[in-house]
């Protein structure tokens, strides 16, 4: 089936509906029946967007996987220092939880009923992003320009930190997602360095 | 029935195995049959130490809630600056969650399977803790111990940032409990800091 712009924005929508799905009722108890109730298809029609569950939980853990990694190939060749280099990648981390709902299922437990060999892939991939981004840490601390910590409980504290963003933040006036960009990356920072 | 200390303890391992198959599973997919087998009962003789499941959630998540009410209590009455409150208040999220496995339940999703009226009355108790909890960063960005940043956005990331500790730590001979405390808690404390 050819990639139509609007084969691409149902499946978009697909994905969202999704991820809401799993993010509320957890991935086993979510049927495709409950899908395609939330994007209001058939679920014969639903079909012809996507052919199961674990599709769309693939989809979604790996274009969130592939995303994380292009932007830490850009931060790794990136002039500029470590402090920049960790802000860039807090950035996107915020950015993401707070714009992409999807980005939940990858973040936090969903990914874990990903099927062999995906598990594995998915795991592998989550241990290079995260081992290049404790690099970043220990090349900032040898450097001097992030306090002498355990790369380790740097790293995450960090994850962590940004990684609720969805459970409690509501776009308003006062709290804006620049606010929340500049704050909690800010905060974060800070912390991590040596002055 | 009277609360002997068998009982106590039986009851506490209960909970805890409890909690691991609330983490592992869902609350909704776990059966009296399964919590029996984890804690090597029958399950007849399970019902002479809980009543249900849900009985047990309530324990746990009113259990946590309580703990956490009653250290902010004395933290309240605390002589010392805001940092010091602060950090007491972090160093028991850290603690909680490195050491008692039911905390996971109360702080993370689980407890949104209570039914009513317990769950506007958990609800509730979170909300007070968080209210005053905020309240003291409020004092700190007031008195100028802390910078000047959204209290929401600082109560929440202090929250999240060790939220997460149950997923990632498991106690070693580089990270002891005490480093874990040490450097996640002066992190935070350094990044919401005004020096």
């Amino acid at each position: 089936m050819p990639t139509t712009e609007k084969n691409k924005t149902k499946k978009q929508l697909i994905r969202e509906a999704a991820a809401r799905l799993f993010r509320d009722k957890g991935y086993p108890a979510t049927s495709m029946r409950d899908l395609a109730d939330a994007v209001q298809l058939r679920a014969s029609s639903l079909y012809n967007h996507i052919s199961s569950k674990e599709e769309i939980l693939k989809d979604i853990c790996f274009g969130n996987a592939q995303r994380f990694l292009a932007v830490m190939e850009e931060v790794e060749q990136m002039e500029g220092s470590v402090t920049e280099k960790v802000m860039a990648l807090l950035r996107l981390h915020i950015r993401t939880a707070t714009e992409d709902l999807t980005s939940v299922t990858a973040f936090n437990d969903e990914w874990r009923h990903l099927t062999e060999p995906h598990l594995s892939e998915f795991k592998a991939l989550r241990k290079n992003y995260e081992g290049r981004f404790q690099a970043i840490i220990e090349e900032g601390i040898r450097s001097g320009e992030f306090q002498a910590v355990e790369p380790a409980i740097a790293l995450h504290t960090l994850f962590s930190a940004v990684r609720w963003l969805y459970d409690w933040y509501k776009p308003g006036k006062k709290i804006t997602a620049e606010v929340l960009e500049e704050q909690v990356g800010g905060l974060l920072m800070k912390g991590l360095g040596r002055k």
